[in-house]
């Protein structure tokens, strides 16, 4: 049974909560749909993706995250590091002769995975977004940090700096004086400084200390908070990277706040739309298949 | 209005959730109690005082802990470090002639505060449970590394390493893999391992990943963490640290885990049974005052 999907085709970006839907149509997206059908809501699956057919046409498709995992509708093995486009599509999860599911990519020491990320992260070079060698981030929950070279994903580092963040302030001991708006100003820079130290728990119990001294008043406690640990988590990366630049995949406002720890760190930041990079990534596997 | 204690008062540690009173005669303790009336179930002090004194005796007394802080009785202000018996006797709070709250102890740069430790570390030296000079650790939701010389507080640490672990444990991605037993065996000290990355937010993903990948069984996963943790805090105060001893006051499980971690990292560990130095440290601040 071979897979065989070409130019035209159903990409699916298909996560824990959302998907989104690209018709593609002679390497072009010619339209897009985006419902609240993530894998967590969804039993059958069989049934959703005929439904997909139905609706935008019965065409080949090409499933990408969440749907790969064990959450989802059937797990798709992990792709080691190295891993291109090339490496991605001869790694697909073949369901049926029309429908495939994209692997993940993980590497071994130390144990890291992702699924999803790979996608946008190879498609932003397939779409001239970044450098066939360069360091590239996506920032969220659990951020990225990719390692690009010849246009293959060779290494990466997974950090939960937004879990952390989140956790902290909902729960536990700081959490009241972390309500606070975080900009990427004076008390961000301060944050990144102190997560230059790589001592997180001692300098998370010093926004606690700080306060009882009265030397920073709370409103300014999120966005230390904020840069102590995006600081921390960029100064680890950018003293393990070949690279000084870092090209960040995400909107401007949480990509702000790392092209800001970057730059105060030393390095240089490129903040990349990243719209276009999935289409690209999804397009490019759909041509190797 | 000069505040004379003594040898012969009521001595209460007074915390957020419980209080411990102890009656001293003559610089002995003759006898104890104990009971739930922390600082947040009580609301008129000087009634709570009162009753007190009505069942334990008409006596000077003097309150350590959190009765001193802003959910307590009264704020006792920071007393700067150095510090030893005589600046904690000499920056007590003067509630009335026979009444006094013990002062907590602060550093400016960076900020960190203890209130309650102080007694008890400084207790352990009139104990001579540890030495003048030394590197002392209280473990626990905030675990605070004490470096004593000549017999004072010169400077501290605290880290929110048990209330880390505890956010983990409860709420976020890892707290389905963190339910296991945490014990000194292998699995912690490979947490202690990679703790010494002090990389905390990507070693914590990695807990993530080696799941996914099949390297390590969840039953392991909860030790490793907690190994992770305090090896990143134990690593990052021995590096600061004149000493490479550190004195652990704490019960046998906890310490049992810091002695672990700190051997595991080169140092010498010392388990110190902490019951005698509350109330040491406590006689010595009536004797000053």
């Amino acid at each position: 049974m071979v897979v065989s999907i070409g130019d035209t085709f159903l990409a699916v970006d298909w996560g824990t909560t959302n998907r989104r839907v690209f018709v593609i149509e002679q390497g072009r997206v010619v339209r897009t749909a985006r419902d609240g059908q993530g894998v967590t809501s969804v039993d059958d699956f069989p049934a959703s993706v005929a439904a997909l057919r139905a609706e935008h046409g019965d065409l080949p498709m090409l499933l990408a995250g969440m749907v790969g995992s064990n959450i989802g509708w059937r797990p798709a093995p992990y792709v080691s590091a190295p891993a291109g486009i090339a490496e991605l599509a001869a790694g697909l999860l073949r369901i049926d002769a029309r429908t495939a599911i994209v692997p993940g990519v993980s590497v071994d020491h130390p144990a890291d995975v992702m699924r999803g990320e790979e996608v946008q992260v190879l498609g932003a070079v397939e779409a001239g977004l970044v450098p066939r060698d360069a360091l590239v981030v996506q920032p969220g929950t659990h951020c990225k940090w990719v390692e690009l070279a010849g246009g293959r994903i060779t290494g990466f580092t997974t950090a939960m700096t937004g879990e952390l963040f989140a956790l902290l302030r909902t729960h536990g001991l700081l959490a009241a004086q972390l309500g606070g708006e975080v900009t990427p100003g004076d008390a961000f820079r301060a944050g990144v400084e102190e997560g230059r130290k790589r001592d997180l728990a001692a300098s998370l119990f010093g926004i606690r200390a700080a306060k009882l001294l009265g030397q920073r008043d709370d409103a300014d406690a999120a966005a230390f908070a904020s840069g102590l640990l995006i600081g921390g988590d960029a100064a680890a990366r950018l003293a393990k990277s070949r690279h000084d630049a870092a090209y960040i995949l995400a909107d401007p406002v949480l990509g702000g706040l790392y092209v800001a720890a970057v730059e105060y760190l030393g390095g240089t930041a490129y903040l990349i739309d990243s719209h276009a990079a999935f289409t690209a990534g999804i397009i490019a596997i759909g041509n190797h298949s």
